[in-house]
Parts: structure tokens; sequence; C-alpha cells
């Protein structure tokens, strides 16, 4: 966790861009360090001189390693997941013999953070390069993913940093190559952090509290007995059957046969997120069914006893497309893609403002200078998200400048 | 992770027993902070102070949280996995409504780590009281499980601590009991850390390496092919189905195919601890057998084809009772009970020297006192371990004063 203040100096880059955030430890009991420890906002500096020992030929490469652990980065001002002075993460870091194959790394392990965003967590995210001045400290790229909230908002929900041979060289990563030559690894690194929680709860959540996918939600499925079924002990033996059903099947239920109201506990477990609630009272015994509600669809149904099993396991496998599938469309709603000048982009957020909507992201066309990126940042405090892999459309003109623009990218106010 | 200074102010013996080992984070950047913050070298200040918030009515007890986390006590001298600066462990906390029942999650817990180490890592321990001048820093009780390790020097492999209303008072951890009082709960806390991995690693390696335990081995069996196996495809189909076979049915298995010679092999397996190694060569392939040698014995065995998965599940349900039992009978012969004054205690250390045995752990009378066990401490390097809970026998007399012994406890040099 402790970085020797020497290991940030070797990457100029680096030391530059993390320095303000990271606290030192600079004595122990009563004694002074000779030499401040920095509690670290990111590992590449100690994992460089691990490296360095760890790889000697080409025969040890690729290496590849992964952490979670917990980083500072001092933050002024915090919000719960998405920004805290302590956080914790997992980091990736790899060394490859070519370019090429370092790339690669950099874009499959990107891919995984879409994967897991859209297909596990049914967060919609938009993939592309960051420009160079919200590059990580030290990369030769950054790519990131970045998620758009309920809000309109932006969160940076992954990053994946291709290195070249900035930290090699810093840290002496050198192997020998078939040719008996002693040369640089390439070298990446890509961490995605519990703010993905923050951008889930954001996403996904309404009114009435958490909406989870069933990959994630702690509660899947939740029975609980209604009407006067204290008197009708068949309520309960029937919901002790479904219980260990669902249970033996594997799923994450829960019965809940607390004195509370139905009405409490219809909203308790739709704040707390379960994906399915399944009622039972003395009249649907009777007629052989039970009561059921997905938790971000509005209308109740009912579902004969025997086709429970089938049901459950069709809904849940449904939901987290579904979600997504919501979310996608939410987020195609709140881009715009025919803003031009910055005046436009004023009238846009003025409009926005007095019509109660969310700016969202607003595609624009960049002549590649950071003086467009300040002005953007200073007049609407919008920032430049990333420039996409996959563009609804080129952008021509850069929308500050008015030049010819060299990228087409996405920008929106950021968490 | 970073406590700040006026929360380790707040229990006295706590912040005594901890100051000098703690790392302070005075500067974020260039600024300097106006409070340190301490790396948490335990927990239960931020918890205490958390608790005080998560507590508040006699239904909210008994309270129970867990957790992974790092943690700093500085070393001038590290040793690997036994004694580093920064550690992994777990550490519980507790509150309770009574003195009896969080006296008993102090006891559950210390069972849970005498179970952890003797039924999961193999490892027989000690169970009993520390003395007052070892106790966790702002303890009522601490309860440990010692470890002996093959040199004869104690691990202390688990600590429980019962805090009374200590940390209760100095965090103000209240509740509103059922007669509609305010008042202080009963704390508890228990850890233990990534130094069993070094109680494993000092209590069964041999001098060819690792010998691990069934339960925690990464790898439980190796297959090698021996003899002139290229030319024989024969040896190859088997070994895959073998393989294929065992895996499926769950065990941790590897097959190493590589160039390397035999002896190689067996020497590289050896070190890292597999507990069963197969090699099949032609002419068992012939003979419809394979050769099986266990990592804890000497003989190597035939066992045939149909056999192995049945061989392979005992085997591995028995050998991690065998090296239970093995350390069970070393430990045993490394106690000494009949020790009664410094004077023999001295020429015990020097005969066992002179002979090359291990001095091991002494039962000692103790007659409750400071002054003894500095005298043990300062004349012989010999520390107290623990009051054991079963003594094999009761000691009469102080080892160094020669008064009525209070206590029957277990001394030995430690980590």
């Amino acid at each position: 966790m402790l970085i020797p203040q020497n290991f940030f100096m070797r990457e100029a880059d680096h030391v530059e861009g993390f320095a303000p955030e990271i606290p030192w430890v600079t004595e122990v009991g009563d004694e002074k360090l000779e030499e401040p420890l920095g509690l670290r906002p990111t590992s590449e500096t100690t994992i460089g001189e691990a490296f360095s020992d760890w790889i000697n030929s080409y025969r040890d490469l690729p290496y590849e390693i992964n952490q979670w652990a917990n980083v500072f980065r001092w933050e002024k001002k915090t919000l719960p997941f998405l920004r805290t002075s302590e956080f914790l993460w997992q980091e990736g870091h790899t060394a490859h013999a070519t370019e090429r194959e370092a790339y690669e790394r950099t874009m499959s392990a990107l891919d995984e953070y879409e994967r897991l965003c859209e297909e596990f967590l049914a967060i919609p995210v938009y993939k592309g390069k960051k420009t160079p001045s919200e590059r990580f400290a030290g990369a030769v790229d950054t790519y990131s993913v970045e998620a758009m909230m309920q809000d309109g908002k932006a969160v940076q929900a992954g990053t994946s940093h291709y290195m070249g041979t900035n930290f090699a060289k810093a840290f002496d990563i050198t192997y020998l190559n078939k040719e008996n030559q002693h040369v640089h690894a390439y070298t990446t690194s890509w961490g995605a952090s519990t703010r993905l929680i923050g951008a889930l709860i954001m996403s996904h959540g309404d009114q009435n509290g958490l909406v989870l996918p069933p990959t994630v939600a702690p509660t899947q499925i939740v029975l609980m007995p209604v009407g006067p079924w204290k008197k009708n002990p068949g309520v309960m033996e029937k919901l002790d059957e479904i219980f260990y059903n669902l249970k033996e099947a594997g799923y994450r239920v829960r019965l809940d046969d607390s004195d509370n109201t139905p009405g409490y506990k219809f909203n308790e477990w739709e704040l707390k997120g379960a994906c399915i609630r399944i009622e039972c009272g003395p009249r649907d015994i009777e007629n052989g069914h039970v009561i059921v509600k997905s938790r971000d669809v509005a209308d109740k149904q009912k579902v004969a006893f025997e086709e429970i099993d089938t049901f459950v396991a069709d809904e849940l496998t449904a939901m987290t497309p579904r979600l997504l599938e919501k979310a996608r469309k939410r987020v195609k709603e709140n881009e715009y893609l025919h803003i031009n000048t910055l005046q436009e982009l004023k009238e846009h957020i003025e409009t926005c403002k007095e019509e109660d909507k969310t700016p969202g992201f607003v595609l624009i066309g960049w002549d590649g200078t950071e003086e467009t990126e300040e002005t953007i940042k200073e007049e609407t405090g919008f920032t430049t998200r990333n420039i996409p892999f996959e563009a609804p459309m080129e952008k021509e003109v850069d929308i500050v400048s008015g030049k010819p623009a060299k990228h087409t990218l996405w920008i929106a106010r950021a968490y």
C-alpha cells in the first residue's frame, strides 16, 4: 500500500498527475521517516518495480497480474460510491513483448468492462478513447467505458491504459529477447472500482428505491403471505414449500413472515430491489395460484402453483436484458447529435433546464486542441467523455473554434 | 483505513499500546492536515464510532460484523508472512446486551480459530488466556490459540478479545434496553491473519519443501509420465483419461507433461507441496497400474487403474488428520512439564542447544506478577504464551519467585 516517494518521481507525468491527491505518511509513532511514503493512488509504480524483478526473459511474457486493493485519491468533496478518498478497486497489470500484443490486451480489458457493465449490470456504455488531457498520468493512450445516469450525467465506469514503454523505461522492465538482446517490455493496466455500485443504483433505481438486475440482486425473489393468513395455516405451508423449492434450485430467495402489513412489506422489498415478489393469501390457495410482481413491471399477474418454477426461471433470465433495453432507450433519448456551436450548446442546456429534462450526452466536433476542451468546461461545465469507437455520425467542425474537426467526441456533465 | 488521532486517544490503554507502531498521514499533496490520520493497526476505534451510530435499541443486539482488511503495525525487523508492517487479516467485531453473551461470543470465536487451525490447516494449538501484560490494548481479557513450529518457537495463530464496556464507554455505544434505560453494550473482537500461512509452512514443511494438507493445497494431485513415454502414446492417453476423471470429480489436479526429467519433476512438485504424485510409464500400462506417492509418506505404492478414484478419495481424506496427528506427536515431544526453577529452565535451554533439540514449550507455575514474566524474558528470551484451558498438570510454585503459583502457563520463544 505504501509507495516510497522516489518511485513516484521516476515517471514524470505520473507524479505530476497524482501528486496533489496523495496522502503522505511522514511519521511512525514519534519518529520522522527519512523518505515520505505515499498511500497508493494506483499501483503502476510498485508493480513496475516488481515486474523489473520478475520479468527477465521472453519466456516470462506475457505477464499478467490482478489485485483487488484499496487506493487513495484525496477528495475535497465526496459522494457515496462515486467519489470517495479511499476506494476499493481491481487493477490489472500486464507486460508484453510487442506493441501490438499490449495494445490488444488494452482493448480486450476494455471489452471485458463493456460486458461487465452491459450483460451483467445492465448499464449501457460508450466505449472510446480519452482525449490527451484526460489520459491516465503516464499512459500513451487511455480508453474508457462511459455510462449515462438517469440525470444525464456521466460516470466513467472503467478504464484501460496502453503504456507503451513509458513505465518499462522508468522502472527498468527489460527482458532478454530471442535475439539475446535486452529490450523494454510494453505494459498495460486497467481498473474498475466500487463506483460501479453507484452507477448501478443511478442507472436503474426509481422513486420506490433500488432496481437491481437478478445477476447481482441480494434478494431475487421475496415471498410473503397476505390476507388473513394466520388463520389459514395452508398459506404458510404452501409458501414454505415454494421457498424450499426455489432455494433448492439455487435462487437467492427470502420469506417475509413478519407481522408488518402487506403495504409495509411491499415498500420495504421494493426499496431493497428484490426482483420478484410473490404474494399468497387464503383465497389464492383456493384458486391454486400466487400473485406475482416483477420489480420493473407495473402490473401484477397470477401464476398457477405448478408454473412457478418455470415463471421464475424465465422472468429472472429476461429481467437483465429488459433492464438493459430500458436503459438503452433512455440513453438514446438523451443523446444530442445536432449541436454545432457553443451558443447552441448553451441554449440546449437552458432549454433542458426550463423543460426539466437532462442535457444528456452531446456529440461534438473537436479540432484536437485543449483550448476547446477548456472553453467548453468553463462556459458549460461539460467535460469531454471519450472519442467513441462507433459514433452515430461524424461531426465536421469544432464546436468552439469552428475549425475543421479532427475528432468526433461525446461531452457531458460528469460525476 | 485512516483513523483520526482523536479516535485513538479516547481509550487510554488502546492508544498507549499501539502508538509506537502507527504510521501517521500528516500531509496530502503539499498541504499539512489539521489532524494526523493513523493507518489502522486494528479497527476497534472506527468500528466503535460506527457502532455508536448503528446501535440504538436492544432490538439491534447482538450486532456482528466482519471485515477482511489490510492493517499496519510498524516493524523494525520483518519476516515473510510472520512479521510484516502491512498485513491482511480478518477482524470480527460484536456488541451484546449482556456480559455473559459477549463472553460466550469471545469463546466461540476462539473455538472457530481452533477448528480452522486443527481441522483445516492440521496445526495443533494451545487454547488459553493471555496474561495481563500480553492483553490486547483496551481489552478486559484476551484469549489466544498458540501453535508450536518445528523449531519449537511459538506462533500466535489467532486472538479473541472480551472488551467489557471499555470501548462502549470510550465510543458511546449505548442502547435503549427493555426497561427504557440507556445502557452500554458489551463488545468483543477477534482476528486471524495471513501469518497463518507462515505457521502452515513451518508446521509441516520438510527438507524437500512445502507439505500442505489437501484442504488448502493448490495442487492436490500431480500426474506425470515416466520412462520412454514419448514412444508409447498409450501412456499419455491413459494419463489424460485419469486427469479428466479426477478433474471432473472436483480435485485440484495437474498433469506435468513437460520435457523435464522425472527427477526434476519429483523435486519441483514436492517443493510446491502437491499432496499426491501419480507416475505412469509404458511398463505400468502393461501391468494395468500406476505408481503413487503421497507427499508425507516415504514409500511409493502400486494402484490398479480401476482403483485410482477410490485411492485418491481415501488418501486425500486421510491426509489432513494424518498431518495433524504427526504435528501433535511432534508438539507433545517438545513439551516440558517438569521445569520448576529459572535455573532448571536455563539448563534445559543449554542442554537442548548441545543436543541440537528445540527448547519447545515449557509449562511453569506463575505467581501472577509482571516481575516473573520480565525476569524470564530477560534471562532466557522466553515469553508467556497463555494460561491453557486444559493444562496437562497444575504447577505449584512460581518459577522465579518460588512463591505459590496462582496460574499454570506455557512459555516459549515466539515469532
